[in-house]
């Protein structure tokens, strides 16, 4: 059969199946709002106490990968796996675990972690920290010394981290900022006032006032549109339509597009995650599978700021403040396109109680105006030919909001089979209050610069681990080190003196699969050596990376040993149901003991076998006045692109209209 | 005056401007049809002989950068600088450099060439080089002991390099395609024979038939949707509109668009050229220059092969075949999206009569649904704001045709003030024809991979290199490397034992400003140090690279000797307006020595003055079965982004809606 032919009849099958199809479910599928609330209802039946109970994680337990691919083969013709819930509860000072079986409502398993560092903060615990420091008297009296007013101070939580201590206590650190006059408080810091709140006994276990720098103004800093005094016209008459009805389908939390399917779910941990992603191949006749999963695993934002109020902000906002609990809803034709689809969340609240987010995700075609693939010829006498196909794209978002910074989480699907993955990074910078108004003033390290009158920008870094659980076309993979290599014509070989060639290794262990990218003379590839091409190819496909940014913090460094994914850009590992995220699953107060760099360190096999790629991608920020008051958004990224996964170009055969034009 | 007032007067003062303006005028606009006769008669008058004369180039003899400069400050109280045209041609075997004053229609110049290499070839010579090779009775004849029908061989002329000849004839070589059941003849190569024809003498003065390998097949390597059998439908749905009238106004060959405003103009040799591009800033009531000129200075496209019909593929793609002159007519709806705007460009034949290539420029307004900055605000105890801008930008865009490639050239214009430039690689890889139909038959190095039956994709690069003469603010500027260090904690300073500062150097002079980039531990910008913020930064602006590659030729081989712009990145040197093209004007068998890197071994002061960066754009390519038949675009590129330039975020006081919503 050719494969325009095969083409047809896909996309024959594909409708029927979805006209057809009652199957809302997938083993992948999160929880539900009322498994949630079953869960929550089991859980405190099982702890019984009169002590509080106070939940900091809810997930689905996962069936094992096996037998997600078992169900996903055979359909109606397997039992559904059972559902199970995965639970991270505090309970007197104590951090339990809790595997739920929604089925029978009983309790599996409940583990208690001893090991260091603590669950993931929920919102209610730290509004009632903030609560407690601005009530809290020598804080009252702080800012009364100040010539401020109390009402108009609004306090945050921060992480303290960790710096050799011998034991500690689950605690943060309270800074507050002022509005009078702005919305935008970041801009305002009040410094040199440290609040300590002990969060098992949820009381202020230290206050600190040590220093008083006058608080930059607020003139300048309001982003709100309503509370502009006169914000202009801008003068962009440009207004984009999508067709009213997407050319994609959402089946549960399935979606197809073109020639790609995937699953998307909202997790409450690790936000924005993609499952099962495959591709159509029409000379195969089938879907061929590409990601697994794929996910944010982890974010570490150092700052550079030795302050008594700042060393300590070190975040891992994954692991700390949860990627899934930060993220927002999205506003439609501002945070997506006009046409584009949304999806609601589920996660719970302190108490376990579920909570909504509407709008947490949105679907959206990408029409930009960029090209898939053109040509054209004037090489045949007489004869003028220009081809041109158009791409289109899509996109599937959510946006964190991590106090100050938001983050744009993209995945991009593409139908030459490229998955593009970004981060944008907006919202507001650090800013420390500082004496200074012009930069001449400063003789000292101030560890940032100057972005506005007594405002100094810190510096820091952003690094994004993405687990990346690739299965090219089944999950017994490779990784792929392909260097270009220089090399000297030898004799009368050649007029010329060199040339290049590329030389291609399986990389045997995970030592030899971290890599610190730089200039590029090499190409990382994921393979699977089990499948070849009617050529002999392994089917594979290829990172392609962006901007490439390494740490600079040294090795011995406590934020580093707890951070330390980011001393590289890549790092491969077999594939371990436990491994979930780079820089473990207790991040507040870790010690590194649960990290990828951990785990990596045993060296194990991953030739041949269910391999995960983990990429770091990173950003220096330097801060610079543009950024003030509200940061125009950054964007980095990687691509991940096939290589002679396909027999041809997968997208040779498109046309170069849409349906419906 | 608060800024958002003067950004609405702005506007307005605007409108009027380009209501009333009729002065479609700007010494840079490019020769018109009219004017470019007129040079051709000029020149043919001057020369004056039975002999042939050929043009190579026509094109603005540019007044002097002040000149410009003071003519756009002062308008229409100052005289309009003269016309005048530069053209090369050869005559009588010389090349010939003419400067013509258009208004007395006379030759102010006559310079006769006498270093090494020669002009652009131009289009009617490689076909009657073609039409030369296809008639010749040896290809023939070798064509016939192939068994191939001669009316489907379809033949293109190669350059043939330098390699240390000491003499050196102005020739092609010709290398020959089949056509026959395909249009797609770059995948059906004929191996083993070289035609070499004399330009000059336009007569084969060489022929070798070294060596017979079988034609790959036509089955699957037709491209062109109405010769497909039949082309699959997309499934997709979406459609996009733009507004019919776009929020961008053409003056002349000026656009004006949002705060940017740029001239565009194309020019045969370079192609797309981007000039006086600044930008409004509401503080300062006015425009400000970012960009005096941008374009691309010359593609060199080395491939990796030894064998003999391929070692001297090693193609300065813009200085040999001219970015111009390959430039193609742009399709509406499928090149750029529906609503774009089209300009026509202007060039000469080999006669020297104009031709006007339409649509060669499209402007078009992107809205990919990216986002220009957001917040959420949660921390405010009861309120809850979400703040977002949608972003959009203006992309002008020109597509190359070089041969099998074909490079989509954008430069993006954000609100923000970023100005992002990307080039997109599609069309054809070459490939070489050989025995092989599986891997494993492969014992030896091939230069290549196994693209499909018999056909090997060779190994090659891509470099680009961005003139960019930036005026930021100004055109007095400096170059500053700004270093991330890695510093130890000194004593008990903070818990932590490490972090990082930034230390900014302006670099003095050439030999410093060479840089190959890798993973980013630095900050590279361009500043005018005579204007400073209010906090007294320089205002800047910040080079973003993407992916980074560098060169793996050696030093001394002779390619490379001519390509050396592409073994540093980034390039700064004073600007001086005979340095135009990276690779020099004369690249056809070119020896490298009218080259930036020889201008840059002056080690000239580059501090405070009017400077130039050169930034080289590479991609190493090993090919794979998706770029076979034709291949889905790869995109790289560069951002350059405002660093200090302005007092806050430019597009802080944004609205939220465009008017017309």
């Amino acid at each position: 059969m050719n494969s325009p032919l095969k083409f047809l009849l896909f996309f024959l099958f594909n409708y029927l199946s979805i006209a057809s199809s009652n199957d809302q479910y997938n083993p992948l599928d999160p929880l539900t709002p009322s498994e949630l609330t079953q869960t929550r209802d089991i859980v405190k039946g099982f702890i019984n106490s009169t002590k509080n109970v106070t939940f900091h994680y809810v997930g689905l337990d996962e069936p094992d990968k096996q037998v997600v691919k078992s169900w996903l083969s055979s359909r109606n013709n397997m039992q559904t796996p059972p559902r199970k819930a995965f639970a991270i509860i505090r309970h007197d000072g104590k951090t339990h675990e809790l595997v739920v079986d929604l089925a029978t409502s009983s309790v599996i398993s409940n583990n208690i972690y001893t090991g260091h560092g603590y669950p993931t903060l929920n919102f209610e615990e730290q509004e009632l920290a903030n609560q407690l420091a601005t009530t809290y008297p020598p804080l009252v009296a702080s800012m009364a010394k100040r010539g401020l007013k109390i009402e108009e101070v609004v306090c945050l939580t921060f992480t303290v981290g960790w710096f050799g201590e011998e034991k500690s206590n689950r605690v943060i650190k309270v800074q507050c900022y002022y509005l009078d006059g702005t919305v935008n408080f970041y801009m305002r810091p009040i410094e040199g006032i440290t609040v300590t709140v002990d969060l098992d006994k949820m009381k202020v276990v230290g206050f600190r006032d040590r220093a008083i720098v006058p608080v930059p103004k607020a003139e300048g800093t309001e982003y709100i549109e309503s509370k502009q005094v006169n914000p202009f016209q801008s003068n962009l008459k440009e207004k984009l339509v999508q067709s009213s009805e997407p050319s994609f389908t959402l089946d549960g939390n399935t979606v197809r597009w073109g020639n790609w399917q995937f699953h998307l779910k909202f997790d409450m941990r690790a936000g924005s995650v993609v499952s099962l992603a495959s591709i159509y191949d029409p000379e195969e006749g089938g879907y061929r599978s590409v990601l697994y999963r794929g996910y944010v695993s982890e974010m570490f934002v150092p700052y550079m700021d030795l302050t008594e109020e700042w060393y300590y902000r070190v975040f891992f906002d994954s692991g700390e403040y949860g990627s899934g609990l930060c993220t927002g809803s999205l506003i439609p034709e501002r945070d997506c396109p006009a046409g584009a689809v949304y999806m609601d969340g589920h996660l719970v609240g302190q108490d376990g109680t579920p909570r909504t987010i509407p709008k947490v995700f949105c679907l959206f075609e990408r029409n930009a105006g960029d090209i898939l693939w053109r040509h054209t010829e004037i090489g045949i006498p007489g004869k003028l030919y220009t081809e041109v196909r158009p791409e289109t794209s899509l996109v599937a978002r959510t946006v964190l909001t991590l106090s100050n910074y938001d983050y744009v989480i993209d995945y991009e699907f593409k139908k030459a089979g490229t998955i593009k993955v970004t981060a944008g990074l907006t919202g507001m910078i650090e800013v420390r209050a500082a004496e200074y108004t012009h930069k001449d003033q400063i003789k000292e390290e101030v560890y940032g610069r100057l972005v506005a009158e007594k405002t100094l920008g810190a510096n820091h870094d952003h690094f994004l681990n993405y687990y990346l659980d690739l299965d090219i076309d089944g999950d017994a993979n490779s990784f792929v080190k392909t260097k270009m290599q220089t090399k000297r014509v030898v004799g009368n070989q050649s007029p010329r003196k060199s040339y290049w060639i590329a030389t291609s290794e399986t990389v045997k262990t995970e030592s030899n699969a971290r890599i610190r990218l730089g200039a590029g003379d090499s190409e990382l590839s994921f393979v699977n050596p089990n499948k070849k091409t009617k050529l002999g190819n392994e089917v594979g496909y290829r990172l392609i990376p962006g901007n490439v940014v390494g740490p600079l913090l040294t090795d011995d460094d406590y934020p580093q040993l707890r951070g330390a994914f980011s001393k590289y850009n890549v790092w491969v590992t077999p594939y371990n149901k436990s491994e979930k995220y780079a820089g473990g699953l207790y991040v507040d107060q870790s010690r590194g003991e649960d990290t990828l760099a951990v785990w990596s360190r045993r060296n194990r096999s991953i030739e041949n076998r269910d391999i995960v790629l983990w990429y770091t991608l990173g950003f220096h920020h330097v801060p610079h006045q543009e950024d003030w008051p509200i940061m125009p958004t950054l964007t980095g990224g990687f691509e991940l692109r096939p290589a002679d996964f396909f027999e041809y170009n997968p997208v040779l055969y498109a046309q170069s209209t849409s349906e419906v034009e």
